[in-house]
Order: C-alpha cells, then structure tokens, then sequence
C-alpha cells in the first residue's frame, strides 16, 4: 500500500453516520515526518474547511487500527502509534456533514519532538488541498466502477494494486476492470501466488472484475500479417485468463487497417471461433465503439449483424463514451490542432443515438478527461448521456476511463469527482433546476 | 518494486564491461504505454548522450529477463514480453564506455500499435534526462551505504522496501542504514513475515545493516519527564531489534534540553543500563553528533568521558557531516534569515578537527543537500573531509544522509552523485589538479 505523496490524503474524505445522520466528516493525513511515532506525540490538528467550518486543534478525534480516540485520549497512550506507512484518521464533528462535491481542506498538524530544542516546539506542518468528498447517493439504475487504465503512469510508480482497489473501493464503486497485459504481472502465466493475492483483495475492498482488457495485435511482428488462426489463438488465451480471474467481460482491441478504425477483417473469424469458448466460459467478448467512430457506423453495424446472425450471447458492444465528447480536449505544449488527430476535438456524438443500439450494449467505459472544481465536466455532456442512457434502460456498469493529465495522483482525485458527478446526476435526476436547463441546454 | 516516474531511469545507469574493457553502457526505460507488449512491437531506440554520441533506433540491444537481444531478434521473437511493471535495459556498444558524472540522456523509443493507424504509426517516445553513471573505483578505504532516510517522503509513496535497496546497491553500496520506527512495519514487534524478507532482500541485493536510529523520546507525555530507567527501556526495545534484524550500530536519538541541543541528563543512565547488553548483542550504541554541535563541544566531551570512564567498547561517536557545512542552505520560498535556526547557513567546523575524536568515532552519516550537474556538493566541502578522514585513518561506512528538496525521485538521483563524487574523492586523492587546489583553498 502507498500513500498520496501530499498530507491530506483524498481516499478516506468522507462524512460520517451516526443512526443515519451525518455528524461530521473524516480524512486522512500522512505522517509528514521521517519516522513513525507514539501517537502520545501529536499535539492536536486544525482543520478548515472552505469557508465552512474552522475547529482547533484539541477539537478533532484521532483513529488508529480503527480505534478512535480524543488528542487527551492520546497523551496518555501507551504503545498506541501512528506509523510512517499508515495514515491517521481525523475525524471533525459536523453536524450535517459537508456537501457533495470538491472542497478545500487546510490543515495544521502538531507534532511534538523531544530532539528539537523547545523554541522550535511544536513542530507544525501545515497544508491546504482541495479534495473530493465520497460519493454519496445510491447512483439510480448503474453499477459504478473503475478501471485501472485511469492510474497510467501511476500504475507501478505511485500506486500498486491494493493501493488501486482501496482507491476505488473508497468511492463505493463495486467494479474493477484491467488489462490483461498491464496489471497481470507474469502475463500471460500468473503465478498461483497473484491469482490467490488477486481474490484476496477482490474479497477485502469489496469489488467484481468487470472488464478485461485483451489486444489482438494484427502487426505483431514486422512485415507479417496475422491470420485467423493467430487472432483466434490471441484471443482465446485471454478470454481463459479472464475467465480465471473472474471476469464478466473481455475487450479485445483489434488492430485496424484504415484512418478511421476499420477493424483488420480478421477480427470476425477470430470472434467466431471463440463463442463457444466464451459461452462455456460464461464470458461476453465486446469490442468496443471508441472515437472516432460514432454509434452509425458501418462498422458498428457490422458487429450487430454478427449477433443478429449468430444469435450469440457472448458477444456485445462496448461504449466508451469518448465518443460523446463535444468540447476539445486542450492542446499540450507545442501541439497545434492540425498537427493532431481532429477527433480530439471531439466527435459530439448525439446522446439519443444510443437508444438504436442500446439492446447490444454490455458494458460502457465512462471516458472522461477534466472534472473541475465544481464537478462540470469540461469534455463530456453527462447530463444528456446519463439521462440517454437511463431512457433506453441501460443498467450495466459506468467503469471510469480517466484520461486527461497524467500529472502523478491527479487520477485518484479524478475519479473521486467523476463519481460524485454521476451519481449526482443519475440519483437526482430532475431534482435540480440547474441540471434541468443543462439538460435541455 | 516500483520504478521512476520518468521513462529514463536513473537505477541501472552504467558502463558495460567485457573481459576488463568498458565496451559501452547501459540503462533502463520503463514502458511508456499502458499496457505490457510482445517485444516483437518495439521498433527501436535512438540514444544520444550530450556531445558524446548519438545512435540509431536500430543500434541498441535490448534485455528482458537476463537474456540480451538485438532488434532483430527481438522482431522475430515469440512469447518474449516487455511488461508494464519492468523496466527494459537498453544498452549501447561504446568503446570505452563513459566517463564518471552526470549525463544528459535523450531518447526516442518506437513502438508499433496495432490499433492506431499507420498514418501515426510508429508511435514515438520521446524524453531527455539528466541520470548519473554508477560510480566506479574502487573508493579507497572507506565502505559506503545509505540510510533510508535519504528517501524521506519518497518512502511509501513512490518508493517501498525493495525499491530502495534496490536503489542502493545499484551505486555498488553495501551497507544499510534504517530508521526503526520508520522503515519497520509493525514497530516493535516485525511480523515473522517481515523479518525473513528482510533478510532475503539484504541477500539479494547485496547488503548489510549498519546503522539502526532509534528515539528516546524524553517528552513522550505531555507534562511528564522521562526518568533514567524509562529511557533505558525505550533504548532496551531497539537494541534488541536492531540485533534481530542484524544491525551493528544503534544510534539513539535523545530528547534535548538546550536551544544547542544538550541532551537530557537522562542519556547517561539510559545509556550504562545498557552498556552490558550492548555488548552482548555485539551492538555499538552511538549517539549522533549534529550540526550546530560541533566537534570541540561540551557534549562530545561528555560522551568521550562516559567512553574513558566505563572502557565501554560498545559506546562510540557518530559524525554527521552536516557539521563540515560551509554554505547556506537556500532559503525555501517565504523563509527567511533571521525565521529560521542560523545553523542551516552552516557552522563550517574545520574537518582537522575529526583528527582529534577519530579513536571514538564509529560511524559517519555523509549528510548532505545538494550536489549539481558536475558533481560540485552545494554545502558539505567534500574534498577537505575525505581528506581529515583519510588522514585520521578512519575506515568505517560513509552512510548517505539526503537532506535536501524533497521532490519525488530527486533523492534517488542525488545519493548518484554523492557516491560518484565521495569515492572519486577517496579513490584518486591528489590526482586532480582541481581537486588539490580545492583541498588548500
């Protein structure tokens, strides 16, 4: 397990309960000394937030090893400590609790060291962060989840496997999706030691496998094309390695043969021979529609008519909402809009359109790339997708797809907001006049 | 394990040798994607090393596994894989490998995806980095380590246990320094679990325990003193430890009672209760001498008196080299002079005073905060306390204390240089003219 690099940590805000009230909310801090120490050494943390609320340091309660105790509570401790590789729970009485959304936090943090000579005492450690609030909100009609593709480059840098589970698990989402070759070490051949680690902390933060992610990498090796055969074989070794790790779904990314993502023609027969495997597996393969293709696309239609002659159950589509995005993804250092491809301005796909392919959606990835401040969206329309999504009756999964700045640990944050951003819209829906005119805005 | 966040890495920059002849160097890079892939979709590197050479993407043989390829083979290869979770090592042929220092590293990896279309295809990866060489020579009569310490806040949360020794013995140190109550989960009572891994990563990486910190932390309560047999026992707890995990030197780190640190009356008794333990253990128990203490101090003496009086074998100095500190140490943003202690502009203590407390010095920490592109340390005058130390005959460890900014992975970087620098110091005294009119300045 790894902590944010900051004190305040985003996984844990939360508000807490007491007979269904909220009576205050709770975060935690990372030890910012070099040591672990006796927790008889804190001296108290204030804490502000916004302008909300503002309390002294002798008011918040402390937990350890999930004991909670006051700072006098503390002074007298013996052995009870606040180590180095754990953060302490601060929980601040608040009526009410806080509401949904992004605030900032500011704390200033006491802590007492015999070495330091008296003038310089207490050490004082001070920080302001905003951080997202725990979703609340029982989310309507969806399952939410996350997919560890919005941890790139956190991914064995900053964050490992628990570290992901326990983010994702901490915004109640129930769902976890991978990719096989990124997050299954000794791929393709796991040790047993990964497979029993796997389900273990599947069974501790409370999450499904949803998706996995397979590739069927047609230019495999250079100046040779694949055959059928061959994308078959790609195939059926991850729908089993799915299929072992208990997931519902496999997405293999296809290689393609023109500008606008023609998937190889191989990618019928590799399909096709695997049905039966996917059936017996009880495993659905979906390829999945991404931008810059739009729902009405002959290639869309071309894995309809799959179904429809087959009669498969084990095949569908997968959404990754990128496709609805209407408003640019910002331009990076020294990129110009002509230099790059032009869907990154977003191809608007019409939210309604879903409903005509709604009954061959299986899962959809919410691909998402900038939450602000106040929970909006600076890509995609989630109000009308939400609301396209709750008219056709989709009750599959939301599995977040962050895909914006790969600042380090933006991604937790990210996720926190697109969660606390859907559920609100897909709780609530109707309940906000706000929301009401961005609907038919 | 867990890898820099850059695509270069620092860990694992080297010359290559074959039979005694630096025949060129090698590095690692870490996966730019997000996903694992056959090694038969890497279509090569370009590499370029300041003014000193430039190479094609085709040049650099490539290891996976322990086993080294060239691009070709790698193109024809089947099963092979460059996972997401390691690093690739790259290395170029080089005649005569590459001098000692800091290099500016540029990279362009290609990478062949078949789900993008081959108009932007293949994908480039591009990135420079400045990465320091593993030292060479054989660094005199010094043995080198580090101290975990350097990794402070980079610990647990970009970096865990075998990251760092990893790092560590990668600059060909051999020895380890901990902090007890920070580097041992479950402090101070290790699970079973935590002390045979312990010991398997020292075995793997080459390693022994040197130097255990451990606290007295006389103001553990507020309002209370700490008695004589209390800081005994605290002092009891990590001696034990320390010895379980293999640790030969216990630095004990007491509460002060002065603005220049005087510490607690109590470190005397604390110290002779344990005097017979310790040298049961085999354990030497050193307290640290730290800047603004200097060498001809009250302290020391005291220290020195305890050593003469008892004819303790087991009681011994530890020198931080921050006393040898003759610059600043910069100002962080809003600090001033005069807000924060006159020590951090450095006490400069004359390193021929060592000369006249070596018998008594155990251990060295080689404290230190920044040292720049051409290995030039910004505070500690290195080349005139190698030369005290040489002088005096001391031959223990100089164990790495990094103390400057504390940005992720800088640590890493830095504990390059210092090594690269201190036994280019103590490997070839009076061999640079530089270096000789450095020493007499």
């Amino acid at each position: 397990m790894l902590l944010e690099r900051s004190l305040i940590q985003s996984v844990g805000f939360r508000n807490v309960y007491q007979e269904g009230r909220a009576t205050g909310f709770q975060f935690r801090v990372r030890m910012p000394s070099y040591r672990g120490m006796a927790a008889s050494l804190i001296d108290g943390i204030s804490v502000s937030v916004g302008n909300v609320l503002t309390v002294g340091p002798e008011v918040p309660l402390w937990s350890f090893e999930g004991r909670t105790y006051s700072l006098e509570q503390l002074w007298v401790s013996e052995g009870l400590r606040w180590p180095l590789e754990e953060a302490a729970v601060v929980t601040v009485p608040h009526e009410g609790g806080l509401p949904a959304g992004v605030h900032e936090v500011s704390v200033e943090l006491r802590l007492r060291m015999s070495y330091i000579p008296m003038i310089h005492q207490p050490s004082l450690f001070r920080e302001t962060r905003k951080i997202t609030l725990a979703p609340e909100g029982d989310g309507g009609q969806f399952k939410y989840g996350v997919s560890l593709y919005s941890f790139m480059g956190d991914y064995g840098t900053v964050m490992d496997l628990e570290t992901s589970l326990s983010a994702i698990s901490d915004i109640g989402a129930t769902g976890v999706e991978i990719l096989g070759e990124g997050h299954i070490p000794g791929y393709p051949n796991p040790s047993a030691e990964f497979i029993d680690r796997w389900f273990g902390l599947l069974d501790r933060y409370n999450l499904e496998p949803t998706n996995y992610g397979s590739w069927i990498d047609t230019r495999l090796h250079p100046g040779k094309s694949m055959t059928e055969q061959e994308g078959a074989i790609a195939l059926q070794r991850d729908l089993k390695l799915a299929h072992q790790l208990g997931f519902q779904f496999v997405r293999p990314k296809i290689g393609v043969v023109s500008d606008d993502l023609v998937p190889d023609p191989i990618w019928r027969g590799a399909v096709e021979r695997n049905l039966d495997l996917a059936h017996e597996l009880g495993v659905i393969i979906c390829p999945e529609i991404h931008s810059p293709t739009p729902i009405k696309h002959p290639v869309v239609q071309d894995y309809i008519n799959l179904i429809e002659r087959t009669g498969a159950e084990n095949f569908g589509l997968l959404i990754d909402t990128g496709i609805f995005q209407d408003r640019p993804i910002p331009l990076r250092e020294g990129e110009s809009r002509e230099s790059r491809p032009a869907f990154l301005d977003g191809i608007g796909v019409d939210p309604s359109d879903f409903a005509e392919i709604a009954e061959y959606v299986v899962f959809i990835q919410a691909k998402f790339h900038d939450i602000n401040d106040q929970l909006k969206d600076q890509q995609i329309p989630w109000n009308p997708v939400i609301n396209a999504l709750q008219d056709a009756g989709y009750r599959g999964y939301l599995s977040s797809e962050y895909e914006g700045e790969r600042t380090a640990w933006r991604a937790i944050e990210q996720i926190r907001r697109q969660h606390a951003l859907l559920r609100g819209i897909a709780s609530g829906r109707g309940q906000s006049a706000n929301q009401k005119v961005e609907n038919h805005a």
